[in-house]
């Protein structure tokens, strides 16, 4: 069976690639800092391993000598991400890990990479058109990472994907984010303050993200492909969408907050490699995920 | 004193930074894995450690506790180092590097980068107008570098610059590059074929490079300055004024080999930064240096 290895696989993302990696005939293993939770354990060979001490990362590689490396651990303290120091951490620790993993016999790497990596200029943002010009310190880092990798896969005889996520929500995001805010706040009957909520963003639930991301193992393509779902809307619908399945409207109140001029009217996505090159659709519409969204959440506070 | 650790201190580069960073009035501390020699050990403070090992580093760093960083360290293996898979461990390297560099309280960083960083298109290379697309690993991996400290450096505190090096020739240099070859090809008696010898490049003596970035550590410059010397002459020129010093014009046989088509006509600096911003210019003409460099590995003979 191919081992594939997944990094961040008890994070928001790795999680979420799991069981599509099993579903596609996959033996997926993990290495970890954190043990993984009783839902996880099944789904996994797991390792434990510290992705920042080389020497544990290359006992792992050196056990397991897996095929396929599937790359989404780094730095994500809410807020403070976009600018923390770690992702100098991270950044190194990549290019050590791929290095290691080629050492090691490795085919094939796949990483999470970000919308942020793009100049938020024209929109939708189109992997080999789109300037890459990150505004961050998260987003310069990530884009070392995949230009770094870009140079040298051929040299190792590797291939590689980066697939760039634009807003995924779904479970176990961090609740500081706007799908479980909005939720905890309709779970507990408060008022939603919004301004006119007219941003309009490309939203994934997660576990389709995961989905996209084994497909994209799976397939042939190599370079950038953007993880998105092609169907952009307004923060608005989404609050919409939440608080009409709570039956609960009129919490949502627009208008009521200053507009913040700094975000960007329009986040959106070109996903003709995704759907075209690796053959990979959303299942379900967006209206569809957020409910079944709602009702994770709602399970969590039993 | 103002305390600088240099890196690559027994190289190529480093070793020529030491006299010059001294003659300002830094106290120089170097980290190496190979013992200086004899000539080098009174320039600096030497401490022992690999820069692939991070916890020796910190140890260095602990102890040291520098203001500046002169990182040169990087592989150089001829002809492989462009596409060495170490690249990786260099980039990952020299990003812990900041990183520890300044937790331990630095305060400016100045890296050695490359011509090899920029597209080779139109001449003269400019720091903020020539596009940076690397034709190689190494200078990818440099660039990816680059990226992450530009992006970095505001949010740690830290001021940096960074040094576009172009053909550094001189005392120390690795033998089977042009320089040396033609030296030891004069000094043995032996014919040198060329084919035209046309092709235009920017060599600057390796100890004014060296002078150069003790120069750019203490000016407040910011952000990438190329080093070169702003006079770009034909690889002919070097071949001849180097013949006519060893008083064997003769043994230079031009036309005599294929041209080799994939080697640009021309790479070029545009020195304005350098010059104007830095204020730094060669204190030598280039005929002068090559007759210098010629009598140093005459020297090295005896």
């Amino acid at each position: 069976m191919t081992k594939i290895l997944v990094t961040g696989a008890t994070g928001f993302i790795g999680r979420h690639t799991l069981a599509p990696l099993r579903a596609r005939g996959f033996e997926a293993h993990a290495i970890t800092f954190d043990e993984p939770d009783p839902a996880l354990r099944p789904l996994a060979v797991w390792h434990h391993g510290n992705l920042l001490q080389r020497d544990s990362v290359r006992a792992v590689l050196d056990e397991v000598r897996p095929d396929g490396l599937l790359h989404f651990a780094w730095e994500t303290t809410h807020g403070a991400y976009w600018s923390n120091p770690a992702n100098l951490d991270w950044t190194a620790a990549s290019l050590e890990l791929f290095a290691d993993f080629a050492r090691a016999g490795g085919r094939r790497v796949v990483v999470g990479g970000t919308c942020a990596e793009y100049a938020w200029q024209t929109m939708p943002m189109t992997e080999n058109q789109t300037p890459l010009a990150p505004a961050s310190l998260y987003g310069h880092c990530k884009n070392a990472v995949r230009e770094v990798l870009e140079a040298w896969a051929g040299h190792a005889g590797l291939s590689w994907a980066w697939g760039r996520m634009f807003f995924p929500f779904g479970p176990f995001e961090k609740p500081q984010r706007l799908v479980p805010k909005v939720i905890a706040g309709l779970l507990a009957g408060k008022p939603l303050p919004f301004d006119d909520a007219a941003s309009v963003r490309d939203f994934l639930d997660v576990r389709d993200v995961g989905d996209a991301f084994a497909a994209l193992y799976t397939s042939p393509v190599q370079g950038a492909v953007n993880i998105a779902s092609g169907a952009p809307v307004s923060i608005r619908t989404v609050v919409e969408s939440l608080a009409e399945g709570a039956g609960a409207r009129s919490l949502a109140r627009f208008g009521e907050l200053k507009k913040d001029d700094g975000q960007p009217a329009e986040l959106t996505a070109c996903t003709r490699r995704l759907n075209e090159e690796v053959g990979w659709l959303p299942p379900k519409p967006l209206s569809e995920r957020l409910a079944e969204t709602f009702q994770w959440w709602r399970e969590q506070r039993r």
